[in-house]
């Protein structure tokens, strides 16, 4: 069975788990504290030599990290990714644009005032984290103003790795009002079969010592 | 004909230059100086809305962006990405990493070393960027160490895209001497038949007013 080594308030792994149940693939979770050591630990080094969450073990026992990649390698063949090569390529493209736009900025803005609680203490660091994550709010908004999904039309992995750090947004003390495509593109994707909310994990089959 | 809208020092147009060289794909040039205003004139926001170069015109008239996403469709059913989904995963893996780790720190080092020549107005900045772009040196060291390539046996877009910042690390005032597996990387790849140097670069078919 597929082992994901997840942690339940991560944005990343949350990507992996919303993938892993909009194609109804069975897993078995290993629950990695990221506020502890664990992610340091040389046990979890072997699995993920940068000491991140997520990682996925394949059932052969190989391993994949960065929850983008594993979201390709879940999708590759079904209908979280495009059939024809253009829309895959468009979808690498915001999987690049999220990591390096929105999980930097948006997501960074609820590490330093959710998971830090270090609002005060960080200010001027949280303003300008902020004002660059508005700035790839804006382009989500113009991209998505007249489209229902950022490729094509129906949801891809590239919506789902997009929608875990704009929809935390307020817990970054950011504000959506502005943004009207963006609230309906987030309403659409926690409208649809397949999703989960983050908190709603299965028992982790173990949790790493 | 495929258009490539480039500029040639750079780095991330030299990433899709190099994946045509490779893949021995005739294209035409737009040059676009990325050191005026070219890339945020209305004219190139159509073509790319983030106002950076490259950008893909394809033979329909489609336009991509983002050189990792170029260099993957150009890639995909070539020598230069895997044939296992594995494989393509931990190429989609390597080129996140490039953009978040390499780009963001060796890059922006060249960035303010060489482009801006700003090196002892923004000392600290320059510091800190050098200082995250050896830990991104160090992972790519580990991970060569024993390996020819980054991913498999053979060259893939994973290894175009991550050496172009690496090679040029002295232009940031990066030092690689202590990275023997990075430099006998460097060196194999730019021993390769499709190899070509940064500025060797076809004359342009226009410039962009």
């Amino acid at each position: 069975m597929l082992r994901l080594y997840d942690f339940v308030t991560s944005g990343n792994a949350w990507k992996v788990r919303l993938t892993l149940s909009h194609l109804d693939m069975p897993y078995e979770r290993v629950e990695i504290d990221r506020t502890t050591t664990h992610t340091q630990s040389p046990d979890y080094r072997a699995i993920n030599p940068l000491g991140l969450v997520p990682a996925l073990r394949l059932e052969d026992g190989r391993i994949l990290h960065d929850s983008s990649a594993i979201a390709f390698y879940l999708s590759e063949g079904t209908h979280l990714l495009p059939e024809d090569g253009y829309g895959r390529a468009q979808v690498v493209q915001w999987l690049i644009f999220e990591q390096r736009y929105v999980c930097e900025t948006v997501g960074m803005a609820r590490y330093i005032v959710k998971t830090l609680a270090e609002a005060e203490a960080r200010a001027a660091e949280l303003a300008e984290v902020q004002r660059q994550g508005y700035e790839a709010l804006d382009q989500l908004e113009r991209h998505l103003e007249g489209r229902t999904f950022l490729v094509g039309e129906s949801c891809t992995i590239a919506d789902i790795c997009n929608f875990v750090y704009v929809a935390m947004a307020d817990q970054g003390a950011m504000d959506l009002t502005p943004y009207p495509a963006l609230r309906a593109w987030v309403a659409r994707l926690e409208a649809l079969p397949g999703h989960v909310a983050m908190e709603a994990v299965p028992k982790p089959v173990l949790r790493l010592p």
